[in-house]
């Protein structure tokens, strides 16, 4: 390769960095900008459905994509590494097996379980982060179902599944436990009233920050189909068995904890000497780091204001994507010159799914959608990503909703 | 129901008790005698296909066959419970939620895990016994496949497959493995290089009995497909994660041990005070337990002598069903008169499947057959068995091979 054209970085192949690097192989032709991608594994996965993976109402293969089959790896290097650190005063990226010099750097590393120091959480609880961790949480509640078929004397507590957390992920997740466990129980020879699924959560209503009308919706149609709620819950330590909670430190026993109650940005960040704003890099409207013209850092690793309520971004998918959009557009701006771009964030609504044909959300102004309807839209949403990224081939292998 | 008919009462529907059944139901008219068969779960099960539900090479329900789909139950009282104890001097038989009186008894009660004592082996040992017990070795090995894809640091050892004995559960079992484990490599992107499959067994060569020819392809086709042999050697002690093997007491680590070294008979036989020839119930050549003429045993409860050889008949499916036919024969005999039946085996072959298309056995007068063409009279071979049970339908539902 030639040094004298710029060499464009991204770390990560998740929504973010996919997509930046689709739309850079779109702005740049091949000898303004030398490409390189890297990721530990040679697929890309969707975050948003692993917990279907974890589960088990969707194979694996459904939620990850060959790198390859959507990236033209002759006009991309592709690495396939583990970052271990960015030197960002130096202008490089130290991987497992060398390094990477760059000029432009696009940081997607994700996020990892936050544990907020909660005792245990760390040893024992399952979080629904990687395709591995997914499907261990899949093959885990199976294991307990084989177990409690073979055991002496086994306890119905075995069976129990508790998941920490009532935001997006803790409620797409239990609607999927809702389809599962009785597919389970049939195949175990179990009866499903042995079976306990219980959400717990801090807050004092599931899904905060949605509609009331959402989020009653949600738990109506959970709590009919088996899910136990405990709102104003705290957890207070995590046991193999067992998770403590609230200030009578109650034990409630299980065979399966799946924690969905945080996250925070790959440590990485914050060991590269990153300031972060609770875990995460406070980027200015352009994307970039704080001290650093040439380093962006997108979705979950990105603390993103909304100028407008001055309350940060949540970390979706759906801002991700978009953020990609500006990350490309300004480094070919900061290279050919123009005017730099602000990200402000085109909501296109939200729809949760909540197992089954069940499922609830907005879009666009507001409006709202249940059942059915929402559940293809939210099929729609999840096709649109795959359209962007691979057209319509990718569409028709992995999409959910086959329009054509 | 009338009580001046005889009371013909099968515990236990395994491929003795099944068949036994059935033939009761040809030789009496429903006012000749009333016929009541016993069973812990609704279902019967193929126990010589067990060893491919615990590699996870069929699914489970192809082993299983629901009673009421061969048995008329208007005809045969179903009694779905456990069987506790026997007291032949009352002709009675004590379940968890009753007693039942007979005037016949069959025992067909099955085997359990012989453990000769061997420490750790009744605590850490897997076997492929039920149902349930075959599933959840499949499910452990997958989890242990799926803790590897999650652990920080894995160790190879947790990969590793220790099957104990090289009989005939034991070689099929590792000959379904070598076809099951490339597929897993495959499903959790794991070398298959680093899955150690190894077969140990006390005696100088693997399937002892078998002809010279037969045991040297068999080990040669699964020597070529990833199973290492250890023979000559002592399983002294099985422990969570390693066995201990010979006078040095090695230590081999792995993550799953399954033991197919020894069975004997269901442990209710010898508390019911029958008396015992290692560990099984010594019958006469009409097959009725000593001391008491209207109890029949059969199957892996009974030791049944070769006069011919004057050595005990070995445990097999083949026997059993053979069995059940004198068995239903001299039940009528004693209630009409007659001459009663003497068994004698009437060898058909032996056909051991060794995974994928790969079999080797003998056949009638000791022809012996390989590869493809064995495997074909495999499947001849189980599939006779359906048919006599349940007719084409079942050969066709359940089947193997379908000639039809």
């Amino acid at each position: 390769m030639t040094t004298n054209i710029p060499r464009i970085v991204v770390l990560g192949a998740g929504y973010a960095g996919m997509m930046t690097t689709k739309r850079l192989t779109q702005q740049f032709a091949p000898e303004e900008a030398e490409i390189t991608l890297v990721n530990k594994h040679n697929y890309h996965y969707q975050t948003t459905w692993l917990h279907e993976v974890a589960a088990g109402t969707i194979d694996v293969n459904r939620s990850r994509i060959m790198i390859s089959d959507v990236i033209n790896t002759r006009r991309v290097n592709f690495v396939q590494d583990m970052v271990k650190k960015i030197h960002p005063d130096k202008k490089q990226v130290e991987l497992e097996s060398g390094t990477l010099d760059y000029d432009y750097l696009v940081i997607g590393l994700g996020f990892e379980k936050a544990t907020f120091g909660i005792p245990g959480m760390d040893e024992h609880a399952f979080s629904i982060q990687t395709v591995d961790k997914s499907r261990m949480i899949r093959d885990h509640i199976e294991y307990q179902f084989s177990r409690y078929k073979t055991e002496e004397n086994p306890s119905d507590d075995m069976l129990t599944i508790i998941v920490g957390g009532a935001g997006f992920t803790g409620i797409e997740f239990v609607g999927e436990l809702a389809e599962r466990i009785p597919v389970l129980c049939k195949k175990y020879d179990i009866p499903r009233n042995r079976v306990k699924i219980i959400n717990i959560e801090a807050a004092p209503s599931i899904l905060p920050g949605f509609d009331q009308e959402l989020l009653e919706y949600a738990k109506d149609s959970l709590s009919r189909r088996g899910i136990d709620f405990l709102t104003s819950t705290m957890i207070k330590e995590v046991k193999k068995d067992a998770v403590i909670v609230g200030d009578e430190k109650e034990e409630i026993k299980c065979g399966t904890f799946v924690w969905t109650g945080g996250v925070q940005a790959n440590r990485i960040v914050g060991e590269s000497g990153f300031e972060l704003t609770k875990g995460k890099v406070n980027v200015d409207q352009t994307l970039r780091a704080p001290g650093y013209e040439d380093v962006f850092v997108l979705g979950d690793c990105a603390w993103v204001m909304n100028k407008d309520t001055e309350t940060p971004y949540p970390p979706t998918a759906q801002i991700a994507i978009q953020e990609a959009d500006v990350c490309a557009h300004n480094i070919r701006t900061l290279i050919f010159g123009g005017t730099l771009q602000e990200f402000f964030f085109d909501n296109k609504g939200t729809v949760a799914s909540l197992g089954g044909g069940e499922a609830m959300g907005t879009i666009f102004d507001g409006h709202q959608l249940y059942g059915l309807q929402a559940k293809m839209m939210k099929h729609v949403i999840d096709d649109r990503y795959l359209f962007m990224l691979g057209g319509p081939a990718l569409v028709l292998k992995k999409g959910k909703f086959r329009p054509f």
